[in-house]
């Protein structure tokens, strides 16, 4: 492990009480670190959990996107309210507002469908196919050597997903240095069990996103459904309650400060081997820029969009969305100054260097190959800006659907086996179910005012930096007028169907020669500028072949530096079942602030206003005036609402269970704190701590507010 | 103490560990604490803090608004930088900008002459006039007795201040119960003998300001300079350094947690004893509309003053001040909403009537004190709003002037001890002062646009409930009309020569009969409304008069019911010397938090951008880095920059001597946390902290980046 590599003084230094658990592991590395995990409190044989096809790793599965775990051995599924949100969301009615007011299933027959296009996904096999993958590609560079992996990689996808029951597909670990393909059961019919209210779900709402204190009741349950032959099938009212092959018994008796816990769950992305020229442009260039620019984006929403209006309900999520970025991005900024994760980065660059030119052979194997990297991200950093200018303009959902559509009917074209990924059959739901919710998204007033924004900004690029076809297509070889495009845009739009559901919905099945006579004016840009962006995607593809040579060769490096130490090294996050330890504890934001590891139902109270998002329901506030705690305190003097640990997790891996060192449901991640956010990146043992919600209060809403007893008598209780 | 009172219980259920340290107990009080200072740590005689001219109390003194203290046999005076603040401003120049860079004179004769009307009072003789000032009142009720008061209070003043050496105040203890006649001796020749830079003095400025964590180096240094003869002397070269009759030590070992603190100094004003409906109205109405009406008046004055321009220059003070109360004044009403002072303050009028009517004799004497203030009470709430939109129309400083001019020249005509106060001899420098600062802090759009914003309001409110004068004298009879009052304004400040400060001054000295002929509109405006303000403000003395009567009587009550239970009561701070004691701890301000009670250098580094106010001296930074810590760590691992204590303390109390137990200077006093604004009305045992700058932070500063080896020569430094 890179990081840890450089700061084992600085580890040594502290106390030993939260350790640097750094990490997301794959399960079969567990046994290699048994004895580490023995002595934080691991009870049961580390073995089983690096088993995917036993307990308890074959309770834990994804949603795609979040993660979540059987809790029953009638298929109820836990995880978070903001993992179910979409089909809480879905089955929300005025007259039955279960967001609002949350939603109990009495018995199975009650649970309602969850969102279209919901999935339950249950690992089943995990194979290593790095040598298959790679096959015939030695002497490959390039796009050359870009193509004939994805080509091995869609051939490898198409034959397990030969069986209908499965999704399969395959995963790049360490850049390119090893590639598995997980097999997964894809069960097509999940419904939702149960949801507290969204005062309870989704407390503190945005205003708490990312911080702490927090007292977010999130959770919620679906049930997974399979045909009566036990097999993955569409919803239907005949389908029976699924039986997984094992689930999580849930523990009432919860976690103390300094007790170990471990999350096992669906990481989706790290960048944790960058090297230190990445990082720099990346902090230093990009993230300020894209902060700039979303803050903008909102902006114009929100001149656009007044409150109150149709238009403003119509892009609250996206709003939400683009705060969250930018909230996001503002404290990676913040701690990237603060912090010294570049310094760091620089400093393990020379030791590693110093370690490859000890030796001849691996001089001879290594010794080009940071610089070799170096060479390439600075070559795939040449065209940043415009890239990203034409993207932003790119991003009125006009042109993107109309350049949707325009490469779809191109890749249509070829055998399905050859299309680019995305444009195959498998996503076609997908790709359909976009084009649908553009209806619920958009408006005309707002996506042309966005689009006007930034054709002003990619205009005043430099000419060279610029593309002469969209210079062309968009009218803009002699700079930005903003009467006259206004009205080109005025004019665009006006001819244009693309704002209507069902010209959308047709166009998705026209072939590319009758696309090719449309004359919808963003259809006819799709088309004017295709070219030069295949081009451009063509060049990109090049340099990630070349990458996919040199990353691999720079991860080998690192592996066996970290292996001359005796560290095991970690993959960086890809959406694969990982496991993470830690142990329960607080952490100092600041000099002169601690954040205590737990919260209490009290404090939830006291900051409760009755005002969305600090509106708990009547009932629960009372229940706490009243003390009415149950059997849920776990030898506390009240019952605890969120906790803090130093485990390692990212985006993906909200809903894991987080269970004990007995593989007990203890809690449920949700959240990393404010400063734990740049982990990414860079995990800091002094402020990397993840927020998981309490089993004790889950058990407590669903036992004294919510009477879903009969949950709770099909679930095992640990008490 | 009625708050302690009522939660005597609660205070047992608690950690003994920071007691509850509530009080801004009267110097003759202190005997009677006598054990309980000794239990947490005080070693000296309490008996000899009781009297006024012995050490350690002869060495703290009052610079009117702020606190200080004699560091040294030559006069020196510590105090904190934002009390200092005007004189350094005064002293600052674009050449030699001391306010940003900080200043030193290497021996007393590069002192510096502090602010004009800078002053040192050091507290002589305090009396009991008690009997003096109610002498022949008994029979008088209303403005009667309000009047007979007010004449005997400024006889007192008047015979004490026969010799020019002092300045004397009637000062009203437990609402009239007592009256002190307070006579301190008043040293002219100020002179600034250092400051720390701003970016340590100020460091964390507004932003920082009420909160914690917390890093300010918040002290500067005077010398107080009298004439050869050793009498207090307007500033003079021949002035020598004053020689007090004490000074405190310094401690270069500080404190740690859990140590016994004291602090002695002026606080201004609390409401601790007001009653629950006076609370109610207080924060549930008075509060709320304020705070809106003050962040209207800043948006005003921004927009009308653009950022850069030389009125927004004029008014940033007037903002900065502003902003302060609007922050104050929201956590207030936040901390009044999440609290219980309302219930608390029921129960207690309830269980004090109990008690009273429990005696036939209390009964008798006290049985009706309650609601007849509760009456007194509402009807001086009758004419608020009324009374409120007024006061913002005749903020206007053109209005302020006139109508400040006006009175004065009415005055004028009576002999000077039937003047009212704020009018006589005595106040005149004050006066002359404020309309010399007018040149600096006014702008006519600025000031015309507040005045047409209130203007408005005012014309909102029923025609009953308005003034008829006003009405007539601002053409408001038929409601407020934008264009014509505008017209209205435009034409008054065109005619007025009250922006000129010479004419100002001229009007200054004038008298009635021809101030009744200028025809200034503001002095017309004055003239014509000064019966109808004359009026009412006789009917608020009408008021004042009757609560002189009952609000004692109250406090009597209060007082006995306390003392059947054993506990001495703390009169509301008025501006007179008190001592404070506690113990040094943090808390938590909300659920998951805890703030701990010490800051360090190491903070104040992670704090630092190098842009205002988070902008520490390059040097201090360098030693920060290098971890030079000098003798200055107290045991701890690092310099400690600012800690906490659950000292009982409020405005006025800024510059404070914090002492140990052996009367040694160990912090200075400077600030209250956030979660403490409401504690002018509530001491919260569990939130009221105080903040300190500790002695160890100051001795580094001055020893380490400022070389100010002089004046730690001339202290006495405790090792």
């Amino acid at each position: 492990m890179r990081i840890k590599a450089i700061s084992a003084a600085m580890v040594l230094a502290f106390s030993q009480y939260v350790a640097a658990d750094e990490g997301m592991w794959q399960p079969h590395q567990l046994p290699e670190l048994e004895s580490i995990l023995k002595s934080k409190g691991l009870e049961i044989d580390a073995k089983s959990i690096s088993k995917l096809t036993e307990f308890p790793m074959n309770a834990v599965i994804s949603l795609g996107g979040c993660t979540a775990s059987f809790v029953s051995p009638k298929g109820l599924v836990v995880t978070n309210h903001h993992c179910a949100y979409g089909s809480i969301q879905y089955n929300s009615t005025t007259d039955n507002n279960i967001l609002e007011n949350g939603f109990l299933a009495k018995q199975p027959s009650e649970d309602l469908p969850a969102a279209p296009g919901s999935r339950v996904y249950v690992t089943k096999e995990v194979s290593n196919v790095t040598d298959k993958v790679n096959a015939g590609t030695d002497s490959l560079t390039g796009k050359a050597r870009f193509d004939a992996i994805d080509s091995k990689r869609k051939q490898l996808v198409a034959e397990c997903e030969q069986d209908e029951s499965y999704r399969c597909n395959v995963y790049t670990f360490h850049g390119g240095l090893e590639y598995y393909l997980i097999k997964s059961l894809e069960i097509k019919d999940v419904r939702l069990a149960y949801t507290p209210a969204m005062g309870v779900g989704k407390y503190g709402g945005d205003i708490d996103n990312w911080m702490w204190p927090r007292h977010t009741g999130d959770f919620a349950f679906y049930r997974a459904y399979v045909g009566k032959d036990g097999k993955p099938a569409e919803f239907s009212k005949d389908n029976v309650p699924y039986n997984p092959e094992s689930f999580l018994s849930v523990s009432a008796k919860g976690v103390q400060e300094g007790d170990f816990v471990m999350v096992t769950g669906y990481p989706g992305r790290t960048n944790r081997y960058r090297i230190a020229s990445e990082v720099d442009y990346v902090f230093n260039t990009v993230y300020p820029m894209v902060r700039k620019h979303n803050s903008k984006y909102v902006e114009l929403i929100e001149e656009n969009a007044p409150e109150g209006s149709q238009a403003r309900i119509a892009y609250e999520s996206t709003i939400a969305g683009y705060n969250n970025y930018i909230k996001n991005f503002g404290s990676m900024i913040e701690s990237f100054k603060k912090g010294s994760m570049y310094s760091r980065k620089q400093q393990f660059e020379r030791d590693l260097s110093t370690w490859i030119n000890a030796d001849a052979d691996r001089k001879a194997k290594y010794g080009a190959v940071l610089n070799e990297l170096s060479e390439l991200v600075a070559q795939s950093q040449a065209h940043y800006e415009r890239d990203m200018m034409v993207g932003y303009i790119h991003r009125s959902q006009m042109m993107s659907t109309a350049r949707k559509l325009y490469r779809l009917a191109v890749e249509k074209q070829k055998p399905d086996a050859e299309r680019e990924s995305g444009y195959q059959e498998r996503d076609m739901p997908k790709i359909k179910a976009g084009l649908q919710r553009m209806t619920r998204r958009y408006d005309e007033t707002v996506d042309k005012a966005i689009m006007l924004y930034f054709m002003e900004l990619y205009a005043a690029l430099p000419k060279e930096a610029r593309l002469a076809e969209v210079d062309k297509q968009l009218q803009l070889e002699n700079g930005f007028n903003k009467a006259k495009h206004q009205a080109l845009l005025d004019e665009m739009y006006a001819n244009s169907k693309l704002a209507d559901e069902k010209a959308r919905l047709w166009m998705l099945d026209l072939e590319l020669e009758q696309l090719n006579q449309s004359s919808d004016p963003f259809i006819q840009y799709a088309k004017a500028i295709f070219a030069v962006m295949k081009q451009i995607e063509d060049e990109e593809k090049e340099l990630a072949g070349k990458q996919q040579s040199a990353r691999p060769a720079l991860m080998e490096a690192i592996i066996a530096y970290n292996k001359s130490q005796n560290k095991p090294v970690y993959a960086d996050a890809n959406s694969t079942l990982r496991v993470t330890y830690g142990t329960v504890g607080g952490y100092s934001p600041q000099d002169g602030l601690v954040a205590t590891p737990f919260t209490s139902l009290e404090g939830l109270l006291a900051k409760n206003t009755d005002v969305e998002p600090f509106n708990a329901p009547k009932k629960q506030q009372q229940l706490i005036r009243e003390k009415v705690y149950g059997q849920y305190t776990g030898g506390m003097n009240t019952v605890p609402v969120n906790f803090l640990s130093n485990v390692d997790t990212t985006g993906g891996n909200s809903g894991s269970p987080t269970l004990n060192g007995k593989a007990e449901l203890v809690g449920l991640l949700f959240d990393g704190v404010y400063e734990s956010i740049i982990g990414d990146w860079d995990y800091d043992k002094n402020l990397n701590r993840s927020i998981h919600v309490d089993s004790r209060y889950m058990l407590w809403v669903m036992d004294k507010v919510d009477n879903a007893q009969n949950l709770l008598d099909e679930m095992k209780i640990v008490k």
